[in-house]
């Protein structure tokens, strides 16, 4: 089995997502294509970038994700695919890959091979990435895509900073049900806090959490809490409320922990 | 072939539902998956409840429905795997159980073996029922899931109540043209009724409807009409209008048929 | 490998889509199912086929579309298989064929000996439409479906006009992007405009364009421009901004271009 996963902000009203998946079956009829989002905000890179990497723990090796979300490739942005932990990413190189990556991939490769017998770049999704996708789904080899290449850009503003004894990060994504996931993971969590007691404060620091729960189910209905949610990002969260709304924290307001 | 359909108020923007069809595949690679909602309005039961029992008569034996709505394990609350009719019924006992099933089912058992091998439980869809689901879907038998149990817990406000010669229902759910669907089944309306003549009224009685077609087509477009949807349940509708927003009813509204 | 294809207005709210899966799934377990579009504007014929119109040639010859629109038949609508290119569409006769096909289609038949056999009619997607389609799929022959037919109905408001050296169109669908998808194609415009200079005027003819570029990258970033979509439709975009909402253009305005 060959998972091929999509990211896009293509949307579902139109039907780009369907013509890509019939160039993805058209290239390798046994794929098995798994939506991650389609919803994605236009352009947005850092929301795919963190959708990307909520979910791709969650499946085998050999995974193969597909990613386009500002997939223009221009003199300074190349199109590339990235081993990863024994999984695929392909995409363009626009600031997206060190946002997914939490350490130094394993292989990177252009698409420059793909893209000279190409006959149409106008949909690089469909037309470049999805040939990527499908040869690397089979099983085919990085060195057929490409020339060795580097990610080269990167999107600061959306990496936690660290100060002394206080993690910085923000609120990259509200989801669903209005759960607010940060950028903040645990293992920066851990690294930083050394076990120490900690304060979370956020919306001007108006509010303060100073335990992590295990689940949502831990605390009444109604009260705000902080988990680790299933892909160990940070979150805030109201066990069975819009935290979001209750709470008046928007996407890419500032949360931070600060340590004894 | 075996059919797993997924039901859920995880929306699609998110990731939750790519990772939960991941964990799917992994157990069980040749899994059919089929969506039919992921729009469940956040933790309402009553909805999911009415998106199964309209949906399963649809699909074969064997297959399987997994409801990830409100699916925490409680003190009051099990997880459960249904058996009813020759399919398979996944999900928390938190009410939506009686609304989806007009008999006794044939089997239940709770899904405590299951979760004492699993290594997470914080999101019980993939970590518990996708596990249940694919073990059934595969031909496994419900024994080694866990023990015999019962369904405990009912939403009584869901079901329609019968007073003399009216039946009294609601609302349920308002589909994407418009059309009412109410919780009331042609078996109850003709056991009630007994072939006698008869009248719909909702809007406070305001709207009176005394005949049920068989298709929407059978009146003139911009028309008043009841009929028994797909799937069995007394629908208000206007042929090729949006019924809801031209008769002014919504969600939860009384609708009540009285014989004479 | 056989794929379905499937334009609705059907939304993703409702089960109603799954329940379509589950029937096509029950005829043909190893079809190859990708969801075009669920979100067609309620009974909006043209929003389908200019959706269809532009994924079809994208796949492989033998894919059957199947377009569950104003599927209801009555006297002068009559449901219909349609092969051309090699591919099949499925449908009713509602004016949506001639908008997809732009020229005459090798075989037509109606529905007539699937309808006589089917046991219900309330839901054309799933009670006719489904089980010719699997049987095209399948590599069965369109005799079997009914008898020789003609498409008789056509909406020509959604026909672009040549009058002389203008050819007059419309905006008939905004994507997700704000791009701006006309109902003027390349052949269209090539055969009218013999290359000469031309004048792409809409809003008023207060917005003026003079060249069409190869992609989206080739002006700088919010920049007006026009091009040849995809799928060969004229569009007009602003590179990364919503040319829709920037230039004030709706869906059915004018758009005209006139060769000197």
């Amino acid at each position: 089995m060959s998972i091929i996963t999509l990211t896009t902000d293509m949307g579902l009203r139109d039907h780009y997502v369907g013509v890509l998946k019939g160039a993805i079956y058209r290239h390798y009829p046994e794929a098995r294509i798994i939506d991650l989002s389609h919803q994605v905000k236009s352009f947005y890179v850092p929301e795919a970038a963190m959708i990307v990497r909520n979910s791709y723990p969650d499946f085998p090796k050999g995974t193969v994700h597909l990613i386009g979300v500002s997939p223009n490739r221009t003199d300074r942005i190349n199109h590339l695919a990235v081993e990863f932990r024994g999984q695929y990413f392909i995409g363009a190189d626009n600031g997206m890959f060190p946002l997914i990556f939490d350490r130094a991939p394993t292989k990177i490769v252009d698409l420059s091979l793909i893209t000279q017998t190409a006959t149409s770049s106008i949909f690089p999704s469909r037309d470049i990435f999805a040939v990527a996708a499908t040869h690397l789904a089979k099983g085919g080899i990085m060195e057929i895509l490409g020339r060795p290449a580097d990610i080269i850009n990167e999107k600061t503003a959306f990496v936690p900073v660290i100060d002394g004894r206080t993690i910085r990060g923000i609120a990259i994504h509200v989801d669903v049900y209005g759960n607010i996931i940060t950028n903040v993971d645990r293992t920066l969590f851990n690294t930083v806090g050394q076990g120490r007691p900690f304060e979370i404060r956020f919306r001007k620091e108006q509010h303060v959490i100073n335990r992590v729960y295990d689940s949502y189910a831990d605390v009444p209905h109604g009260e705000k809490m902080a988990l680790f949610g299933a892909s160990g990002l940070l979150e805030i969260a109201i066990n069975r409320s819009n935290a979001s709304l209750l709470l008046g924290v928007k996407h890419e307001d500032v949360i931070s922990i600060t340590f004894q």
